[in-house]
Parts: C-alpha cells; structure tokens; sequence
C-alpha cells in the first residue's frame, strides 16, 4: 500500500504567498522533506517528521522520499518558490525516470507556487509583462557555453530575461561574463533590476542599466531581470521607479 | 487623500492556488474591477462594488481602476493567473506612464499569483524544470514577425517554450503557423504539451509531439507547452506519462 508524494512550492518568503493547495497538503504530509532554510519555514506539526539537508544532494533527496512515499508515507518534498522552476520536480522525475519501475506507479503531484521572478517582478512594477525567458546561470549541471548560447539568443529575440542562480562562490565571476555578453547584443541602456531577498527583512532593490551595473551587487539570493526593448520606467517623486514592459512591441 | 490599487493574481482556476496575500486584498478592496469571468471568481461580499468589463477593453479598466484609487478607494483589479505575466499588471502600469502625474503618486502593490504555465507544468509532471520562455502568439499588439523571431531564437536556444494566447476567433491559424515555424528548427520528435481548462472541470491534458500536434485542438483556454533537448517522458502503465526537462544540457 503506497503513500504519495506531494512536491510543494512555498513561494519565495514568508506565509503570504502560499496557496491554499500547499498549505493543506502541508498539514496532511507526515514527513518534510527538503533544503534545510525551506523546511525550516513549515509550520511545525506534532508527529511529523522533517528531514532537511543540503542544498546540493537534490537527488539523494528525491529519491528519499520516493521511497518513503513507497513505504506507505504521505510525503512532502518542499520546494522555495515554485518546485516545477529550476528547483525539486525535476530533480524528483529525474529520480523515478532512473529508479525502480514501482516509482512509476506512485502518486506524484506537483503542487505550484509562487516563483521568485514573479515576486520580484511584482515588486518592480511588471517587467515581465510581455515575452520573457528564464535562465539559470548555474554551470554545475550544464557547460558554460550552453548559457552563453541560451543568452545570446534571448537577447536577440529580444525576450526580457530573468537570471536565476546568478552567483556562486564556487563561480563568482559568471554574472560578470553574463553581463559582458550581453552588453554585445544589447543597448548599455538595457534596464538591469536586482531584486534581493525578496519579501524578507533585508529586501533591497536596485534599478540600473546594462552598462552601469555593478556585478558585486549581485548574490545567491538576487533575481536579476534584463529587459527587453518594450521595458519602460516610469519616474516618480519621492519613490523607486516603477517598470513595466509594454504589452507593444517596438 | 488617495486610496490604494492592488493587482490581484487569482491563479488559473479556483482558490485552491489563491495565494493568502491575494485573499486578504480581495476582503480590503471595496471596488473589484477585472475581466467578467475573474470577477465572477471573487467571492460576494456586502458592500463590494463589481465592475466587470469585456477582455479587450484593458486599459480602459485600468484607467477606471486609478481613477476610483486616486479618488481614495481601495481598489483590486482581479486578473486570472498572474497578474505580472501577459495580464493586468502591465496595463496599469501602462495607463499610469501616459496618464496624469498624480497616478505615479498613488499606493499600487502587484499581488503575484500561480500563472497558467506554472499549473500546467504541475500536471504535466516538470517540463518547466529548465531554461524556458514564455512568448504570447496575440498579435493584437505586436506584429506577427517579431513572434516569429522570438519563436525562432527560442528554438535555436533550445528553450522549453510556454506559448499563451495560442488561439483565437479572429487568427485561428496562428499556432498552425508557430508549430510549422519550430518544425523548420525542431525535430519532429519534439515534445508538445497541451493543457487545456488546467483546474478547471473539462480540463484536458494531451501530451503529443511536434510532427504529429494537430493544431485543432488548441483552442483559447489551451497553454502549449514544446518541449526542449533535456525535456523526458517517463512512461507509465495505465496513468499518463509524466515528463520533465533535465537539469543537465545534452
């Protein structure tokens, strides 16, 4: 008798962006499962047991609670933001795509949230209100030059860009080569958004340009957004800009 | 003294994806104004006023939306999925940079939501889990060639692709067109997704590739999902595949 596994997007901060599906199937769950800062923002729950580890060991993790679920356990892998965006689904369905065949017949369902480019955007305006793409600048799992190619084509098709993973300490300079590459295809006027830790205590946002950005400003917990020749800012007295990206094009 | 304009982001279906931000917006506002099926999502309350308005008229509704905020309401204007993404957020903003200076002084707060691509890569399984774009096939706004481009340079950048606003009474042939566009770049074996009433009764999931889609199928409420190099089908016996995009690049 098999148990399921729910896969759960929290959003990208505290309880506010949490759907209604999330928080119940967080209650129902007898285990938690995931990052250790992730499982650390679930509510505790008497009799529940929680599991959290490193942000590197996704597999190890999935396949943990594959088995658990098999086992007979209601299960929840958690997930910042939303688990199907560069985050635990894939790495779930990557765990049943090579494991037992018995996986294959679990009750898997990826419960959506929130997405860190979509908190970000909300707090600059509404960047990514037109076409856009979404890059990981993580080079642990994918060569280097596949990024620049995933670049230079969003920048040509003129897509806004959201960066995710754009600082490691393992590769601190990749932001800076992200930007120079597309300082070849973009105007230095581009708008650059820095959007760090988003919906917590030290919020901080910076509105510049693609030829006035300053790579230090960025860390593992920045949303950076590019636009697009659509991408408008609106000035304001006393207050930050708002931007939004024109439903036009040019 | 002005009121407030919150962009509410219901999600794609019911309120199981409603975030606890959106719910409490919704309780505040004292003018709910949105698209006539987002309004008729809103639960009743005493003393709310309704304005619902036709899909077309976007600006007109954003313009109504800070005029009743600048006047000192606490306004929601309601969109379906994520307000930020293809929706009303960036008509509002819009309205406010060719609008008069007081609207950049008004309080507006985007509220984010679950957009339709994010609920339909849950049920799919993690097709989203890579670099992926989001491109709307409306050519309302924007001329034909320039979707042709960004169509083109997201295949040539091996993006999964999101493609909203596949179909429509008045260009019934344009998914056609954009499928026949990815053939010339894709192979045939492609994976294509088509999540249609995603939460929604008649939801439908039809999981297919790129040779053999029949455009037919994709009607107003379908988002279509083209798979890229690292996206997988994991087969299944008696339930449908599940399918995600790999982490790693081929």
């Amino acid at each position: 008798m098999s148990g399921r596994l729910y896969i759960v997007g929290l959003g990208p901060a505290d309880e506010r962006w949490l759907t209604l599906e999330a928080r119940e199937a967080l209650v129902e769950a007898q285990d938690i499962i995931g990052y250790e800062p992730y499982v650390a923002r679930v509510p505790l729950r008497e009799g529940q047991t929680r599991l959290a580890s490193d942000n590197r060991v996704e597999l190890d993790r999935a396949r943990e609670a594959l088995t658990r679920a098999q086992g007979g356990r209601i299960v929840a892998v958690v997930s910042g933001g939303d688990p199907g965006v560069f985050a635990m689904a894939a790495a779930v369905f990557e765990a049943v795509d090579h494991g037992p065949q018995e996986w294959r017949d679990l009750d898997i369902r990826v419960l959506p949230g929130v997405s860190a480019m979509q908190a970000a955007a909300a707090r600059l305006g509404a960047p990514l209100g037109h076409d856009f793409c979404a890059i990981s600048l993580s080079d642990n799992l994918k060569p280097w030059d596949v990024i620049e190619k995933r670049l230079e084509h969003a920048a040509r098709g003129d897509f806004v860009i959201a960066l995710y993973n754009p600082a490691s300490r393992a590769r601190p300079t990749r932001i800076a080569d992200a930007f120079a590459l597309l300082r070849r295809f973009l105007p230095g006027e581009t708008f650059v958004g820095l959007a760090k830790s988003v919906g917590r205590e030290k919020e901080e946002i910076i509105l510049t340009q693609l030829d006035g950005v300053d790579p230090a400003q960025v860390d593992m917990a920045t949303l950076v957004v590019i636009g697009a020749s659509g991408t408008r800012r609106i000035a304001r007295r006393g207050a930050r800009d708002w931007v939004y990206s024109s439903r036009k094009a040019l």
